[in-house]
């Protein structure tokens, strides 16, 4: 970001924002269908809603590979949306939550940026209306009531040494990720090793994302595998018959969040699973509720298209029976050049030479987007120091590859202004055309083999290559009765292969795969390749040492 | 409680509930001060109101030595509220918030019960306005901040096996009582002992129901000691700089919540610390802000008069420089009963000689009342299979006494009915006369001295004991500078002794304080008289087993 330019807390607080009674009602949103969350923030009851079944068409918000900063997919949604608002279309937004964990350490805030951002972005990034902290006390009380039934007898022959669920908190802390717990003798407990997640990366945020109501809910929650019995068992929470309390604990956080962009936008900000270990999307229900109120519906994926938005195709649009109708794939001339080869502290560098050695990455994915059926446009995210050689360059090539593409300046101009107007025209053009969505493999294909389609379609890999474990657990979950699941990769963003260091695009390689976790609540089964890291750990100079309040009780600190 | 009677959950779902805005007008609250969190409840901004400064009488409901199913103090509170409205009196109550980890775990709920209840009890149960997390999310980002030091190079010089500050989580958890973190090796963290709390336990929470404003939340945040150097020297959270991020996490928490009675009377419903190494009470600020908006505020405090009363005349009380008008002291036939001696599977059974030999325990809470200098009140609650025998001997004895005393039938009647007239009125008597309110120690005593004033005085101790270690934390205390801290007894709620099991109104006994807890922070000093227990467990049956949502998305099982 350019020095000088204001910050975007400064920017959403000098924002003028609108009481949220004024954003549903436009939205078309029924009063009684609105809880009010202070005056800014709303929860919208499905249930009480008048609007007709969800229709909206989907535009997905995706990425080529990114840098570690990140390209800008969310900041994108939200100008493409103020754009399309502009140009007279009926749009929302439905987009993922923040966790407050990296919001403490590293990154300040997740709520789009510039003028395009949605609002109030200090309480988004702050518990919000308590839906991950309901995750967390959902998730926390499940693991609770496990060792407490270990402890009373253990009926269900649970093996401690082979529980798959842990407990969470939202926060970096990585003093949690490898624990013994229940020490201190018989009335304190069963002594057994274990380890906490963050929220983010609970398979509770995964099933609360990918939920079609409260029955489908409580099915999810009840379908969990906790662990194994010293039989090698499969125990699930139905097992245990809690799964109507954790029902209970969700029956309010499920209602997905009303709240608006610095334009005036409705958006519905809801869930936010990972995006490596989980499908990376807001809820099922958000997206779904904003397909009955809207013509067009923005929304994102985690991470680049490999993962994103091939999970959002073969997981979510599966799960809701959705067919979406346009595929942003954001590009940024730095990232392009750091694909091309750029060394990272050189990218605002003018080099076309790297760009040209970088777009080859981007062509990888745009055609990934075809494979499903859908047109994929080049949303080129406009960094303050991009020269306009560069800009126009990728723009050409684009042009001879036959595809979409437009310069959007959402972060400096705004959606609202006419940051994204050539953006939004493409989309709405692509849109308005036939829709031929396709998923990329059955769900009758063995794990196997699905997950040889995905590596060798959209990964362009040679292969894969299945550990021991990983083997011995394709063997479990087909015992299990586990094999209609679809496959959720866990892979690092940054190249397609698994090695973080391979970038561009990449022939010859085999994909590892090292273990597999059937997640049977969230209906997949994980696929990892590599190292996760499902519990962050907080800088050596965390963004909390620079928060606190003012004396007008306002937030200082969250960038 | 009577079968056939229906559930409170019941109750609470056939009660005619009003739009929180209508209740809010009706308490003289301003508009704009209200920000509404669903349609019946609400958080107040004290900053945004428009009443004048705190001058509301306050009326205190302790109680006797009580049975392990409680008296009814909140029922009492709740009903004493509701009728003192009907004789005309403008009326506010401030009553804690539950705790999730007993609602899942015995008890269903904790907002009153029968007629007298605050609503709507399932979201005052249940996540409420996320208060509850939200200082779960601040006590554990501190914890995360302080481990992230440790691991970055300890420039504090903290001894990771001198911490007296614990993760928490709202939850009953036994499985974490005793744990070791930061295992897996150097990229993982520094492994230490450690354990988690209940969030009521923690000191957040008591520091939350302590502070009178943002700047004097920031100030005690700061003021933490979390743990010692290896030098033995206090490290706070201003040595560590996190306070501003601990009060940004609890800016919008502090502001009180609004909810009704059954019978429509406002309650602001907010924060709830532990009675035991904490004081025991809701909010300073909801009690200040209700004090601002009626004349009569009627609140409670945990546990007997030994304990809550005493705390909330030398903590609370003295912190907020408020004087008690009244305290009510909640008494029935039951507990009377089990304190002369009987079984307590036999305690509906009638008795009179062991009601006889049970009132001296009444009598030691009522004169120790008065040594603040504030008239008793006798609420007898009654329970539906008390005799009317009982009753009327427990009258006369008060009567005798020179006692101020009524029976009120607020949970099967109502306060909102006529079950609570006769107590409302002793009650508006009392409140009208003079006050000669006095707290009980001078801070200038030494904290030896403050607990010897106590057990004398309160208790009817000949003295106290120390042992060797708290001897020792008496000498650090006095190098520290802490000795002008008022004390916090942690004992028993069930006997004057420290013994449980010793009822009546004991003599010749001596308190032994095996430890003292500097709660820096809180502004007050933990005196230990055996085990305390800050993490409970579950029981063989949780309650959660019971809960689940029906198909219109109401609550099932919260009793």
């Amino acid at each position: 970001m350019m020095s000088g330019f204001p910050s975007d807390l400064e920017i959403a607080r000098a924002a003028r924002i609108r009481p949220i009674p004024e954003i549903a009602a436009a939205a078309g949103i029924n009063a009684d269908a609105v809880e009010l969350y202070g005056r800014f923030k709303a929860k919208i009851d499905p249930a009480r809603l008048d609007a007709p079944p969800p229709a909206g068409k989907v535009v997905l918000v995706s990425a080529m590979s990114p840098t570690p900063a990140g390209e800008g997919k969310s900041t994108t949604t939200v100008g493409l949306a103020d754009s399309l608002a502009r140009a007279g279309h009926k749009v929302m937004i439905a987009l993922r939550e923040p966790s407050l964990g990296p919001v403490l350490g590293m990154k300040g805030g997740a709520t789009g940026g510039g003028l395009s951002q949605v609002l109030p972005m200090d309480e988004i990034n702050l518990h919000f209306t308590g839906d991950f902290h309901a995750i967390t006390s959902a998730n926390n009380a499940l693991m609770a009531l496990v060792d407490n039934h270990i402890y009373q007898g253990n009926a269900l022959n649970i093996d401690p040494r082979r529980m798959t669920f842990k407990r969470v908190l939202d926060m970096n802390d990585r003093a949690l990720r490898e624990v013994v717990i229940g020490l201190g003798g018989p009335s304190q407990g069963v002594p057994r090793q274990d380890g906490f997640d963050i929220t983010v990366a609970s398979e509770i945020m995964a099933i609360f994302c990918l939920a079609s109501d409260l029955a489908d809910l409580r099915g999810r929650l009840g379908r969990i595998t906790f662990g194994y019995s010293y039989d090698r068992a499969p125990v699930t929470v139905a097992d245990l018959g809690v799964q109507g309390a954790l029902t209970l604990l969700l029956k309010e956080a499920i209602k997905p969040n009303l709240v608006q962009t610095i334009a005036g936008t409705p958006a519905l900000v809801h869930g936010g699973p990972f995006a490596n270990i989980a499908h990376g999307c807001n809820s099922l229900i958000a997206t779904q509720t904003a397909r009955r109120l809207a013509d067009i519906v923005v929304t994102e994926a985690g991470f680049g298209a490999d993962l994103g938005a091939e999970k959002f195709m073969d997981i979510k649009a599966r799960t809701a029976g959705l067919a979406p109708s346009a595929v942003v794939v954001v590009a940024t001339v730095r990232a392009l050049k750091m694909q091309g080869g750029m060394a990272k502290d050189q990218l605002t560098r003018l080099d076309l030479a790297a760009l040209e050695a970088g777009v080859p990455n981007l062509r990888r994915h745009l055609r990934n987007v075809e494979k499903f059926g859908v047109t994929p446009i080049v949303a080129i995210n406009k960094f303050g120091l991009d020269s306009q050689e560069e800009l126009d360059w990728l723009l050409a090539w684009c042009a001879a590859e036959g595809v979409h593409a437009a310069v959007a300046d959402v972060w400096g101009r705004g959606g609202g202004g006419d940051g994204g107007d050539e953006l939004a025209a493409l989309v709405a053009r692509v849109v308005a055309g036939p829709n031929s969505f396709r998923h990329l493999y059955p769900l009758e294909l063995s794990v196997e083999d699905k997950i040889r389609t995905i590596v060798q379609e959209i990964y362009g890999a040679d292969g894969v290559d299945f550990s021991v474990p990983a083997l011995k657990r394709l063997a479990d979950i087909e015992r299990n009765g586990w094999s209609g699941l679809p496959v959720c990769m866990a892979k690092t963003q940054y190249s397609f292969t698994d090695d973080a260091s391979r970038l561009g695009a990449p022939k010859g390689f085999t994909i590892h795969v090292r273990d597999l976790l059937p997640k049977t609540g969230a209906g997949f089964i994980v696929a990892l390749t590599g190292a996760v890291m499902t519990m962050p750990g907080l800088p050596a100079v965390p963004a909390a040492l620079r928060m606190d309040v003012d004396d007008a009780g306002n937030p200082v600190g969250l960038t």
